[in-house]
């Protein structure tokens, strides 16, 4: 089974190198009718593409998308929506020396170990150049979540290195107060402290991990399948799948490790609906009341089902791996030797993150969302 | 796309209920010729049982398995293999007041929310006990790993509550190690205190969670799809398909958010094969050298495919929901209640998880397997 | 990727070989809130079941079914389900003197070819017995589809060797009047001498082949997925899959080679809704009218999606291979010996196939109803 | 479930429209190392390409692929190969006075019914134009087959209306005799008969059906996977998924409806590998033997899989729908109306039929060959 599919009903099909002449993504199952067109798309892209900023890599991409299907007078056919993206600076000699040396850190030796063949130009299909064409995919699926349950999926840097935000609602977060600072964190102080923190590890040579969180509100109960598609099972899936990732949780996370269940089971109460509670949700119940949990420790699932309450996850992000220093390594030979990566690389792969695990995070909700519309079709979905 | 279906050439597929006549699965893609019959799989199945010990719940269940198919003169012949587990200690009397009521903690209310339908019989589709018929298709997927390629998979507890087992190194813990006390804890000084905690915790009417950590030895590189069939990927989504799971992480985990690239990278050397190393990987290169890194915060996977390494996982677990106080929730009509849950629980999951998680660790592996040697034989997997 | 899963969202997988304990299956994806219970998948059973006239085979097999879950209270809950029939008439000593020789016409030499393993007893996974589970779940899937659309699904025979029925308009043909004769035929004197043929076939020691048809009515306009799921692509992958089937062909079929375009294409005009016309199809224009086909050499379907006008398929089945009488072989060491198969066997595997092709089609339509309610929600589908 | 991909391990995906920017085709699964660039896939484009002879559509378009992704210096990597494929010649203002009217034999109306928006640019998504990225994927399909098992996929023209040809071996047939005639008829007298048909057809405002045939030598046996994915029935889907495609049948096909099966068995016998046998299969047997059968009633596939004989298939394949006079139709809202689609069509699809499906089936099989690869490696396949 090759692997560059994702998603059953939304179906993202996904090809390219980061030094091949472009990647193309296949959409299937985009609901017709939808509004779309290429600027629908340009918004993530523009908040992905390096060299948006001091704190990202200095490559400049483009990353302009064309639509060649699957769109007529504006809107979505129903049939699919293929995406291309064309490679401009592609620097392959950059990489030239990589050719018979395995990166640290990096898929070289495992590529090469599957395949038993190098693609050396800078990460061929491992490169996170790759997410390009997803991002592509998760503004689509964000635009549909938007039309059909008001859904509104948020994604920020919640930590770096051991710089922490002060987040005090993740479902309060808005697109805005993200992009208010490059580094994509909403609480400015701890923003600013963080960019000198990335300068800093830049300076050094080095680079610096921290944590993402995406916040999904508007989602309604009653997405995910039982038992293996759970709805947290493929969103961990979906977010385990971008590079770098190395631990996700949601809710409480690993800190349920060590609660007691009298503190971490979140209590059930009803609200009014027109109270200023979280967009979306319909009423399960007579008396325009809705259920809801008082606290969010479940972050938002219960036996893998949403409950309509924000679905809140987070994500831990190495350091890059290159690095402009000299590392121990071996040839393909299995020679002792030491690589240096002086391409232009991200210092802190977070900011740039947040898109990425955003298009991801949509691009499951959208599948979680036309499943539950063909088991019950819209009416309780 | 109904979820009740695991992996693509291992496909495991289960059915059943808690307080239903019976569980079934089907696993379909186990190649012919493996020697088999139902007391391989009585092992995995006795050790997640109810009621095996006195940190466990006191339901007694045999879990006895039946193979009803795809097993002939005492091998497979490559056809489905179908289990069947009839339930016995049914029960259902002690749930019946539920069936107005969601437990908090419970997939209660988001299984209402979703198919309209209330089944009150202890968890019904959601209750843990469905992963028994996983536990026999993990059996399954464990022999077929071992016989192909050496691989072994051995889960224990590395934490409950505060208490945090000391070991050095993962890979060389055993099964015969884990199965030496009843909390499964290889520190066996530790697991006497986590023996400890656990009765305190059910004496207090209340429960306890903690992490599980799974370990994969002798997987050669070169497992997993790129880009989002990626083994952590796939391994993620099965360990979060589990009940009460609410993170994931592998190798060095969240421990990455506070770490530079130049001490996150594991170094490339490489060994003589003929050296004490890991178990079953095979030589990339020329004169009995392989490839390996000198430290493993990488958790034996790099760009989503194997290195030869161990795979390193550990899961967040939840404390059991379900206690024996009274805890405030709604009725299906939102109406404020009460509800205890006086039924036999586990006070901490983490005993009983181990096998449960080995079990989806084993079969990711085993698909994985069967679709590297799908693109290239087993001349190079 | 094993091949023992039909459908995508009424997904049916099954295991079990003809001498084995029994047979299962698992359809996963049947909503919930429908009525169901073991007496509904009887009535097909007794349909396909052996044993059931004189001009079937006289092996006798109950063929009960037990529903092992996904039902609750009578009504499905949305979970699957899981129907086992236990084998009982076995009989393998008729069997014993095959383990070396290949049988001609069966899969004894193509199975030994793909698994290396001979399961010689009766065919073992590839009997035709493998169907009994496969018309238990397309009862289900009659079931779903009578209920959300008013659809039926109606199969007969058609032609045995050289008879050929008088079947003036296959929309019209109804269950009653294919189950008052023993062969199935809705033309009571062609019917009649169909059973003086067979009887003949099996006097000869010899058998005889034939063409069912299969008519779906009520099926709305928009089923079927553009390009490669076309409608009529998922039926004729379904037929395909049953045992003895050489050919299937829809609406105009084969006779399509010698004609022209002015006389195949079918004129569309509208109706008023209110008129005699087909079941089910809703009205897709003002007026309370609806757009037909004033003939159907398209057989219900265009560019492989339904157009709401009946459905109508033909299968080739060809005659037993099983006969009692020598015929030239080879053993598994290629040396040239005979065989003669004393078993009990159908001299006509027509009567038998009817439900068999009724339930492949009624699982295929079932499945996309549901992705046709995926892609748009009820209102339009 | 979208229905734009095709196959599990050779995956197939195609978007695009015929009067968009393009199409493209992601194919992923293509293993390794294969030789492969743009000029390998341009050959069977031309065979299928518009304005090729006189009896095709003069439309003309250049069909050239550009490869995006998964070759690098000449060979495959295992990463998706992506290719594009321009429109050029789009002339959609032929179209204009469409888009309120139902063409009789097209999708028109039931993709309408489907989507609720009508793209009325010539066929949209149904255009038999989308078959060109399957031609493409095609060719890397038979590249793949030729390397690892030298299996030949040779397909050609059986009959045109009431012409058919002499084919006293299909097994023989080859490239080159298909393509000494622009009718793609392996034989010379018949095919200048049915260039003379399609001309006269054409010349009365009409157009002409016939039947396609396709041989597949080399097939070692053991492919194919019961129960529902016997290499019949994929191939089946394959071919049913073309456009215009109304019946499928192999081997004896619809003759086996009136055959004993005294008659209709093929006997298994032994030859010597070294005798003038079919391609491509492996010795079964000791001793330099292969088992083979006599006759080949069966088209090369027993229970579904293969037997190691020809695979033979034949597709029958309407006339032309559009049709340069007027014809009775409705339009959007029901009114009465005419049509006469002046666009330039083919007055008979045979002849570029052939390409299309060589290339269904030789995907079909690629996706079967790693399946048994994945099963068994490839030592057995």
């Amino acid at each position: 089974m090759p692997g560059n599919t994702f998603g059953h009903l939304f179906r993202v099909t996904t090809a390219g190198e980061s030094h091949g002449p472009g990647y193309v993504c296949i959409v299937d199952g985009m609901p017709a009718g939808i509004p779309l067109d290429a600027s629908d798309l340009q918004g993530d892209l523009d908040r992905r593409r390096p060299g948006q900023s001091k704190v990202t890599t200095q490559r400049r991409e483009g990353d302009e998308a064309e639509i060649l299907s699957g769109v007529f007078e504006g809107h979505t056919t129903g049939t699919p929506v293929a995406v291309l993206i064309r490679n401009h600076d592609q620097r392959s000699r950059d990489y030239g020396n990589l050719s018979e040396t395995y990166r640290p850190g990096h898929a070289d030796f495992t590529f090469d170990a599957k395949y038993g063949i190098r693609d050396h130009r800078g990460g061929g299909r491992s490169s996170a150049r790759e997410t390009a064409v997803r991002v592509a995919a998760g503004a689509m699926a964000k635009k549909l979540l938007a039309i059909v349950h008001g859904v509104s999926v948020v994604g920020y840097v919640r930590q770096i290195g051991h710089l922490k935000a002060d987040i005090p609602d993740p479902a309060a977060v808005t697109l805005e107060s993200v992009e208010q600072n490059i580094v994509r964190c909403p609480d400015p102080a701890t923003a600013e402290a963080m960019v000198s923190l990335i300068e800093s590890a830049r300076a050094d040579g080095d680079s610096i991990g921290g944590i993402g969180e995406i916040v999904a509100t508007g989602v309604p109960p009653g997405w995910g399948d039982p038992v293996f598609d759970k709805l947290k099972a493929d969103l961990g899936k979906a977010l385990f799948s971008l590079p770098a990732v190395l631990g996700v949780e949601y809710g409480a996370g690993f800190d349920v490790a060590t609660a007691r269940g009298s503190d971490n089971n979140d209590l059930f109460s009803s609200q009014n609906t027109d109270s200023a509670g979280h967009r979306g949700q319909p009423p399960m119940v007579p008396g325009g009341k809705r259920i809801v949990t008082e606290t969010n420790r479940h972050g938002g699932m219960l036996g893998g089902i949403s409950s309509g309450m924000p679905i809140v996850l987070r994500c831990a992000v190495k350091p890059t791996s290159s690095l402009p220093r000299d590392q121990q390594t071996v040839t393909r030979r299995a020679e002792a030797t030491t690589v240096a990566t002086h391409g232009r690389h991200d210092p802190c792969l977070l900011p740039r993150f947040v898109p990425m695990a955003e298009a991801m995070v949509a691009i499951t909700l959208a599948d979680h969302f036309l499943r539950q519309q063909a088991a019950t079709g819209p009416s309780r979905s």
